[in-house]
């Protein structure tokens, strides 16, 4: 290793060293997020913008193939809106941003910037919604949202991030439930056919659940130190808002009725699992799907002979259909440039030199295994669109493994501790639905109720905590 | 007309008789937009959304084809940060919504809602800034923005707008200034190739400009009741900003330099701006290439013979390139249906029933000139293709013929005010360059110098107001 490429290697912290260290090394080296002068809030940078441009496309695609429409809801909400639902107050009031002036002037009501927008939208759908022929209303917003949190992280906890907010009415509960269920399942979609990072799916405890829901959704991904992360989450909501913002409509029987709602979200937080899931110790390894380059080109000795030529062939015959970069920079040496590459996760390198374009062929280097190939010039595009497939399915597969490498099961809570402190991971254990034994754990060990999967496994007849019947299996850890 | 179609109409106050109620009848009958309980600020419905998304997908290509790159900057502004430039923070100051709380705290520092971004963005630029190798920084964010405004319409002057910032800097300023005009470009574009609206491209006076520009460029377009719409701005910042914020970088020599600076916006105004350019006493106008729906297919006699058939048939294959739908509601008449559409602006509507299956033909409507045809089912996608391309050019051309009727020539302040009272429209006159005659005719006319066109007239000698030599020709209007 030459000392240029040391140096380079040497900026990030090894993640068994330090891996809160490591991930903050990832994300401000590689030029995705920087921190900004109002505390808890990030800048995305280009290079991380531009992962959220491929989240968002695959998921607004898949929004409006299941028939939803997008549109725009104020950002600000009248404090009167905000505490109209109970529940929903509660848990959102302490950690909401007041305005409480416009220009020089003192307003008579505050209004909050939103931290999810149920109440501002259920206002709204009151004023709009008539009859059984408007349902159902399939309606979605991109935009971001204020949380105020006390500790942040960029992506995992910021007091701003970006997301999307599905807000929906259906006539039935039984409709209502398969829509929150069918946007769960494109989340998973999201996250394993797109970001190569699978998924526990599975419904949150009473506890955990959304406030102001009847039931919420989840699908909750393992990262590298064994800390779980809920990535996506939909929500039944019932008739609690519907029947607080007085949403009604006139039934196939001609009677006034509420409807039933769900709301989901993604976020930004999906960037902070992708780089917790597939990074390594050079930095970032990206999917294909959602890298913004996928194929870096680097000429060996660009000025010999034609090696620039073949090169701005090569290039433009893969960008029909891959995000392609040629790596032209004149004070650079390959060297140089494969690392940086290299920590910015391309998933592909491709080298072209003199004694490749001797041989008609092109170098490879594999980001995800860090091996290089040989493969020949002749049919280059379909080979390396191949490639790409190849590496996300190799991608999955490894987080796979990982995951089940860290999946324990514990059946008393000597043995939950023992694997809590020693093999941080995903734990499965039975539970008796007691939310008492559900803080017990929270207390004693940190580790929360990530869900009660869909798959359920029979461990045992009792609970983990208290040792009662227990008919529930649920997956628990320590959480972001 | 039959009652049914009658009453439709009716819903909406011709333009000649109340022009301000045309266009609220317009908007809010159509489904664009609603007012929210927020005063000031709007609900996009899904179908202005999906306007916007058009938009929003054609601007952004060409943001990306001349090398930008997309990012996102927090909402909230520290006032410390806000107040750095001086011009800057006067104009902005006055219309901005405070957040003092964060929960239940105070914050120690009051924070602003982004009325723009320069600010936060240049106090980043500063902090990465290094080395002209860096250089151009070309990112631009599409995100909201909040100005507190006290008497708002919807799309025209909200509270609250969606809209995208540009935010470059460049080694020199002849490089940032052909930006700024490239930007200029790509904004009549947006304007003319996309919405159909012809616009005159010029600079604002030193009066107009933004707070802390150089310079600042702007088009504007000419709405149906005379009135000048400012539609897209792009400004030239010189090293206002960069000097502010110590933005600095090592120049060629290696000496200490501070780079020069662009701002360039375009928001949901625009939605305003084609539906006042193109609407008529019937409702929306829409111009093809941004219409949500291009095409709508009404069946006639839809349970007879395979009329559904052949509907479904002309859907399969029409909707590959256009964005088509098929209007099968079983609960309203045909008639019903076509002044829905036409309301809500479709430009063609195709009918197929019985007669027209016999004949291998398809009946179509073209909203822009209400005019029925009967055209070969053969090739229809094509010939639909063609139409659509027909009747952008005929709207363009409509309103190109519009703007020029009402543009009127004012040699003296006699003739400026008998234009203004009995013709409004723009009015182009010379201008001698001082403020104070620019605030005279502001204050006795209402009329502002909406921008000095880079096409230059030489219509008199002498400023319109006070006579003395003038050399510049400009635009003026009563403006939005």
């Amino acid at each position: 290793m030459s000392k240029k490429n040391k140096q380079f290697v040497e900026e990030i912290t090894p993640m068994e060293v330090d891996f809160p260290q490591w991930y903050t090394d990832v994300i401000t080296k590689t030029d995705l997020v920087d921190y900004s002068p109002v505390k808890g809030f990030m800048v995305i940078k280009p290079y991380g913008y531009a992962i959220w441009e491929n989240i968002q496309n695959f998921a607004d695609r898949r929004f409006k193939e299941t028939g939803h429409k997008n549109c725009y809801f104020p950002l600000l909400i009248p404090e009167s809106l905000l505490t109209k639902e109970a529940e929903h107050v509660e848990g959102f009031a302490p950690e909401v941003a007041w305005v409480t002036h416009g220009g020089k002037n003192e307003l008579a009501e505050r209004l909050c910037v939103r931290p999810t927008s149920e109440t501002i939208i259920c206002s709204m759908y009151a004023k709009w919604l008539k009859s059984y022929r408007d349902l159902p209303y399939l309606y979605n917003q991109w935009c971001s949202v204020v949380r105020w949190e006390k500790s942040t992280r960029p992506f995992l906890r910021t007091s701003e991030f970006l997301w999307q907010e599905g807000h929906t009415l259906h006539e039935t509960a039984e409709e209502a439930k398969e829509e929150t269920l069918q946007m769960l399942e494109i989340y998973k979609e999201v996250a394993e056919d797109l970001l190569a990072m699978p998924v526990v799916c599975g419904q949150k405890s009473e506890n955990e659940k959304f406030a102001g829901a009847d039931s919420t959704y989840t699908i909750e991904a393992l990262m590298h130190d064994g800390k779980a992360l809920q990535s996506g989450t939909s929500h039944f909501l019932g008739q609690h808002f519907t029947k607080a913002f007085e949403i009604q409509y006139s039934d196939r029987d001609g009677n006034l009725a509420n409807p039933y709602h769900t709301s989901w979200g993604i976020s930004t937080r999906l960037i902070g699992g992708l780089i917790m899931v597939h990074g390594d110790n050079r930095g970032l390894v990206l999917p294909p799907r959602v890298a913004p380059i996928q194929v870096v080109i680097v000429p060996i000795a660009a000025h010999k002979g034609n090696v620039m030529e073949k090169v701005d062939e090569i290039f433009a015959d893969l960008k029909t259909s891959i995000r392609v970069e040629v790596d032209d920079r004149e004070n650079y040496s390959p060297g140089w440039k494969f690392n940086e590459w290299e920590m910015k996760g391309v998933p592909v390198r491709i080298e072209i030199g003199p004694k490749d374009i001797e041989k008609s062929q092109v170098t490879i280097f594999r980001r995800d295994i860090l091996e290089k190939t040989q493969i020949p010039m002749e049919n280059l595009k379909e080979t390396i669109e191949k490639l790409l497939d190849d590496i996300h399915e190799s991608l999955f597969n490894k987080a796979l493994e990982m995951r089940e490498k860290k999946t324990y099961i514990a059946k008393n809570m000597d043995e939950f501790k023992k694997i809590i402190e020693e093999t941080p991971g995903f734990i499965k254990a039975m539970w008796c639905q007691d939310t008492e034994c559900e803080l017990k754990i929270k207390e004693e060990t940190g580790a929360t109720i990530r869900c009660i999967p869909f798959e359920q496994e029979k461990l045992a007849d009792t609970c983990v905590c208290c040792g009662k019947k227990a008919e529930k299996m649920v997956y628990l850890a320590k959480a972001y």
